[in-house]
């Protein structure tokens, strides 16, 4: 195509949503319209999907679960009266609870105000308040938010340094929906022994999101400590979608960014969401288009390039909601598929200096989406050439990476908003909930569930478990062991390597002690409990 | 293959070097004897490239340059003694300063000492000094580091408004080689306009690391304006392997980074990448691993999973270094290849709570490599559970990872190191940059140059000379003009889309007014100077 039919091309697909000041443009994926003709039958499933789940149908069938976080910026649409109530009472409670921090009448022990958060959790519960937190705070907000989201030890005390004489007016929450994500309980152990070394009382600075009455250990903990307060997480609501639910609200309103324009930002992108016209439905053209770059399955990366600091962190948000919601071995009717679209990007124009080569020149596995701000700054940009701002060459650098792109064949969306505000970012992650939800419908996946992430647990519970028999076993000793004679005395000869790299382990954090001889012929190894 | 043979295969493979501290398992690339066989005769180029390469040959046979980054770690092996010199004055030029910054010898105008880093910089420029600040750096360091590492407005004013007051106490450390690079220009440019908005004279505040005696522009500057100090970068030094120049030893010493520590674990992994011997070689079992996973083609993507959270930017660093010196479009006889390997990840077991499901279940298009860090923090850990502690689990959420993936049949690396600590991060710098270069020599394309880097800019400035000649057509233009009117009179009918997408930016922005009738219908949009 020459110039003036890509710009044809450009106005065709265009689309536009005054509402949201909101473009979104697909023109540079090659699809041609014999594809559109042979995907449109496939959104009569797309949209009689969308319509079920919000009308609370059962979309995940393996754990029996509703899918409700459309409801959460609307919650006329709930399907009974219940989750309508537990909607619109959790955000007051957010809010009323924000309003209290604020004011210092909710306040630490000993102390006028809280001035730091420390948020505890993993995964869902821990991305979404991230990319919230670096998109939307102040340089100076009502609270400092800092994150534990993780169980490495040394990432641990880096947090409780910097947080340092603060911690004594830092409040905690912990999330985790089932109480029993070990990284959250273990960051839990270590914040309450951060505290009580401190000669503070944990139970003072704790809050818990978590679910209410289903045997959450969280619930349990906090109820029985009496905890400031407990926030619910509701079955409905998934990790990966759980950044509009007190998850992500409490958190963005503790530090002051504007929630209700979050929500309303979600809310509108979830109306023209659903407009059953493929051309008139961002994230129709959206699922559309990736079922195109990648074939349906998965045969090419997405790399999402958003051309502004403060969205730094969305590619890591959209890595997990893509990628743990495709990202399936088998499709809703059992059969083998190995789904998914692999996610990376971080920032342009500085990815133009790093990896950007490659997408220019190299191994062509990927298509681009470009996430454009047209307004460059608050306040006027002076000239750093005549005629010519900073936030010029941003916008500069975008249009021509799109281009030499495209002339190479390589294919691209460009997602523009005018600026980077709550209201922007709610209808950003609305439309991305919505794109995913609607290709597992086009690929027939259930987005919804984890397995991977279940097995990956029990297969760190085994080593954990294959640990204690390995101390036990070596407490009984009466001299070094070789792996072999572990192996066989903790009845694992087939763990063997496990083993090994269980005792080096302990051995590096002087709790076993190695005997090298002939290292590193591991045969000879001797372990001895220190 | 069982268990056992699993663990005999570890034994066979497994790569252990005692001073570095230093394991490399590739036993899980799934590659058999024959690929080994196949692949050894190739490797006879690759210790020959090395070779060549050492001694000073035009490694980078586009830009007509040697290649030298291993000879900052070990300057005897300079090809001559000009080099050799340069290597070691610089060095001795940066601890010297260091040292007149910390005593405050070297101080502000008006204030005892400085106590921030303002770093401007972008790509090689920006990633490795961020990625060793982060994982590196103290809580409470002699100075505290920020970064421009961008030419977004927005991102910059955020900096300044983070450094707040300290502004007068801030040294600003402007890095490009070439002095020409937009970005690193454009946040001086911002740079100079906020000191000189506090009644600060910006010279005195200024240190340039840049080119010498090659014409560049920044040098030029800071000569004329006679900043603080000047640090060269060398001619035979690439953006991407930099960080043990001064580009990266410069700000790591000043925030009290043992430099000396760095270069020596980056000497010893050289001199372990020199055995012509592959099953002794860690950066040899690396590319063969590469090449393998790949199929030489960049045919699956490189997860880098590192965990423990001061490794979390190791990754983006690796996607520059990788991506950037592997992602070419020709090879060194001019064939057609579009080679390159995509790369991403952020840090276990975080992840696992996100995209490990799409790589344990989903879409086979990868290898992982694990980075392992034994230690799990100074001091002792408390038990999280009888005989537990957080660590534990750490390492039991990379084992069941590893274990977990394997089982699907899809492969690992992992790479173990005792702690993180300047002497392991420069080894694994040197690690990487070793393997990258002799995956280059396996695949033949030149690992040097940026071609593609090159025509983004150029396409960048493109749309920037457009844009001044639509200001200069609406400054003279009596009424307002059509997008089709304003393309002929600029004289680029062809570009009408750029230009529709300059006037939206500049409309954003207050600079032109855009009359929207019958918006979006982009053949009623007109235009006019505000």
């Amino acid at each position: 195509m020459n110039n003036l039919q890509l710009w044809q091309r450009y106005q065709d697909w265009l689309y536009y949503n005054q509402d949201l000041e909101f473009y979104l443009d697909v023109s540079r994926m090659s699809f041609d319209s014999a594809f559109v003709e042979q995907i449109k039958p496939k959104f009569v499933k797309v949209f009689q999907d969308l319509k079920n789940v919000e009308k609370g149908a059962i979309a995940n069938p393996d754990e029996g679960r509703m899918v409700g976080h459309y409801w959460l910026r609307n919650p006329d649409l709930a399907p009974n009266q219940e989750f309508k109530k537990d909607i619109i009472d959790t955000l007051e409670q957010i809010k009323s609870f924000t309003k209290k921090i604020h004011s210092g009448e909710i306040h630490p022990p000993n102390q006028v105000k809280f001035t730091d958060i420390l948020s505890i959790g993993i995964g869902g519960s821990a991305l979404g308040p991230e990319f919230v937190a670096d998109a939307l705070s102040d340089v100076n907000p009502p609270l400092n938010i800092y994150f534990i989201d993780n169980s490495d030890p040394q990432g641990i005390d880096h947090i409780f340094a910097k947080i340092g004489d603060h911690l004594k007016t830092t409040l905690v929450l912990v999330i985790s929906k089932s109480g029993g994500t070990p990284e959250t309980r273990n960051g839990m152990i270590e914040a309450q022994i951060a505290y009580t070394q401190k000669g503070l009382v944990f139970s003072k600075y704790a809050v818990a999101v978590t679910a209410i009455g289903m045997n959450s250990k969280l619930e349990k903990q906090a109820q029985e400590e009496n905890w400031i307060e407990i926030f619910p997480m509701h079955d409905w609501i998934g990790g990966r979608t759980s950044e509009l639910s007190a998850v992500g609200l409490l958190p963005a309103a503790l530090q002051g960014i504007e929630i209700d324009q979050m929500l309303e930002g979600a809310k509108l992108m979830d109306i023209a969401t659903r407009q059953e016209d493929i051309k008139n439905n961002p994230a129709a053209l959206l699922a559309l288009s990736w079922y195109y770059g990648t074939g349906g399955k998965g045969e090419k990366d997405m790399v999402v390039l958003p051309y502004k600091d403060s969205l730094l962190l969305f590619s890591r948000y959209l890595q997990q909601l893509v990628m743990e919601s495709l990202g399936k071995e088998k499709d809703l009717d059992g059969n083998i598929v190995y789904q998914g679209i692999a996610v990376y990007g971080n920032k342009g124009s500085t990815d133009q200096h790093a990896y950007v080569q490659q997408l220019r020149e190299g191994v062509p596995n990927f298509f681009v989406t470009f996430i454009e701000v047209l307004q460059d700054r608050q306040g006027v940009s002076a000239e750093i050439e005549k005629g010519v701002t900073a936030g010029d060459f941003m916008s500069g650098f975008l249009l021509g990476t799109r281009e030499a792109l495209s002339e190479k064949g390589r294919d691209s969306i460009t997602v523009t908003i005018n600026e980077v505000n709550p209201f922007s970012v709610g209808a950003l992650i609305a439309l991305y909930e919505r794109a995913v939800s609607f290709y597992a419908s086009l690929v027939n996946v259930n987005a919804y569930h984890q397995p991977g992430v279940e097995a990956g647990k029990k297969a760190a519970q085994g080593v954990i478990e294959l640990q204690g028999k390995i101390l036990e076993v070596l407490s009984n000793a009466q001299s070094p062991l070789t792996l072999s004679e572990l192996a066989q005395k903790v009845e694992e000869t087939n763990s063997i390597e496990t083993i090994y790299k269980i005792v080096r382990h302990l051995g590096a954090n002087n709790r076993v002690t190695l005997i090298k001889d002939n290292f590193p012929q591991l045969n000879d190894l001797k372990v001895a409990l220190r």
